[in-house]
C-alpha cells in the first residue's frame, strides 16, 4: 500500500463529536500533525503514533503553512499512514487547500476526512436552529479578511445577504466587524450570540445586538469563539428576556436598544 | 432519569461518518425515528430499538411535520431514550426547530446531537475546499425557497454575495435555480458541480457552469443531490479540462462559455 496523507476534522471540540472514520485513522496513524485545538482525548486515541503540535500555543507563533506543507510530504516518505488533524471540518477555514496542493504537486496520495464544524455545534448547544422555514433559507459562513485582503473580498455583504450568519475567528476583531456590518445597513439590534468554547465542559454563550458585540467579544478570553446572528436567535433572546435574571443580564450586555 | 429525545445528525451518507456520540445514542435508543435518506448500517447500530420511518419513500409522501412532533412527544412518554435520526446535521435544513418547539411546549428534554452536513462532505470528496486565502473568505449554504415563501426570504441575493455557495434540495428546482441566479447578475461561466450521494459508493459528480445547471441536474435521477458553484472550483474545472478525455465531457456538459 502507498502512503497517504489524510486531512482529518477533529469536530467542534468535545471528543465523542469526532467521526467513527476518524476514530480509525487516528488508532492506524503512524503520524499525527495537530492543531492546538485538538482535545487531548481526541489525540490520545492516535496510541502507537509520533505527535507532532503544528498549531499556535500560548502566544507561540505556529509554524508557517509552507513548513506543514513540507513536513507533510516528507512523512509521507517515511511512512504509511499520515493524518493531519484539524479543528471542526477542513474544507472550512481549514487551510486544507494549500495542503492537498503541496501533496498533489509531491505526487502524495491524500483523502479528506469531513467533520462537525463549530457552527453547528454551537447551534446544537444552543438548541437554535440557522435555518427555518418561513424565516431563514441561508446560511453564511465567514471570516472578516484582514489588511490587503479585505479589498479583494466582500465578507460583510455575504452577511447582511444571508438570513443567517456565523462568524469564524472574529471575536478579536468584534469591533471592526460591528462597525463594517453597521456601515452597510444592518440595524443595531440584530440578534448576536458569541459562542465560547462550543461542545466542551467550559462552554459558555454571550447574548446581545450587533451594536454590543464588542462588548460581548471582550468576555472571551484566549478561549475560540463564534459569532452566531440573524433572525433565528429572536425567540431565544425573547425567552432570556422573559426571565426575570435573564432580563438583568441582558440589559446589562446590550444597553439601549438602537432601532434600524 | 427523565425521559430524553435526541435529535441527531446522521451525517451525510457514510456510515463511518458517524459521529462517536450519535452512534452511542443509537446503542442506547428505545426507540428511533428515522429520515429515508438514513444508511441500513446507522440504523443497525439501533439493534434494541423499535424502528419508524418517518421520511418520504419511494414516491409516498412523508407523515406531515405536526405527525412526527406529535410522535415524538408520545414516544418520550413511554421511552426513557427516544432518537429523531435526520440526515446530515440537524440545525440545517433538518426542521429541527419545529420539533425542539413541540418538545419545549410538551415539556419534554431534549437534546441535539451535531453532524457531517452534506456540503462538507462533497468538499471533502471533491478534495476543494469552500474556503481559500484570497479568494474565499463566506460560504453560504442555502436552499431555494418555493411559492409564497419566496417572496419573503432572498435566497438568490444570499447566493450571489457569497464567494461560494452550497445548495441543498435544489436539483428538482435547477431550471428555476438558474434563471434566478443569473438575472441577478451571476455569470453564465461561473463554475458549478452537482454531487449525487456524497460520501456513498454510488457517489457521482457532475462538473459544469450556472449556463448548464438545468442540464446536470436532470442526470441525477431520484438521489440527493447538492450543488457548489463559486471560484474555488476554478482549478478542478481546469484540471479536468487539461485531461483529454475530461475536456471533451465538460465541453460535452457545458456547451460554449457564455461570458459575464
Amino acid at each position: 500500500m502507498r502512503p497517504k496523507v489524510y486531512l482529518v476534522g477533529a469536530g467542534p471540540g468535545a471528543p465523542d463529536l469526532l467521526t467513527l472514520r476518524a476514530a480509525r485513522l487516528l488508532v492506524a496513524a503512524d503520524i499525527v500533525f495537530f492543531d492546538a485545538l485538538v482535545h487531548p482525548d481526541t489525540l490520545a486515541l492516535a496510541e502507537g503514533a509520533t505527535k507532532v503540535p503544528v498549531g499556535k500555543r500560548r502566544g507561540r507563533p505556529s509554524p508557517g503553512q509552507e513548513v506543514i506543507n513540507r513536513a507533510l510530504v516528507r512523512a509521507a516518505s517515511r511512512h504509511r499512514t499520515v493524518v493531519r488533524l484539524k479543528g471542526g471540518d477542513p474544507m472550512i477555514f481549514g487551510r486544507a487547500h494549500e495542503e492537498i496542493a503541496a501533496l498533489e504537486r509531491a505526487g502524495v496520495e491524500w483523502e479528506v476526512v469531513p467533520g462537525v464544524t463549530a457552527a453547528l455545534a454551537a447551534s446544537a448547544e444552543l438548541g437554535v436552529s440557522l435555518t427555518r422555514r418561513g424565516l431563514s433559507r441561508s446560511v453564511t459562513f465567514v471570516t472578516p479578511a484582514v489588511g490587503t485582503e479585505e479589498r479583494r473580498t466582500d465578507w460583510a455583504s455575504a452577511v447582511v445577504a444571508a438570513d443567517t450568519a456565523a462568524i469564524y475567528m472574529g471575536a478579536g476583531e468584534a469591533e471592526r466587524i460591528a462597525a463594517a456590518l453597521l456601515a452597510r445597513g444592518l440595524s443595531h439590534a440584530t440578534p448576536v450570540v458569541m459562542i465560547v468554547n462550543a461542545s466542551l465542559p467550559d462552554q459558555a454563550a454571550h447574548w446581545g445586538t450587533l451594536a454590543s458585540l464588542p462588548r460581548l467579544a471582550a468576555r472571551r478570553g484566549e478561549a475560540p469563539a463564534i459569532i452566531l446572528m440573524g433572525r433565528v436567535l429572536d425567540e431565544a433572546i425573547q425567552d432570556i428576556a422573559q426571565d426575570r435574571e435573564g432580563a438583568v443580564a441582558l440589559l446589562r450586555l446590550i444597553g439601549p436598544l438602537v432601532p434600524a
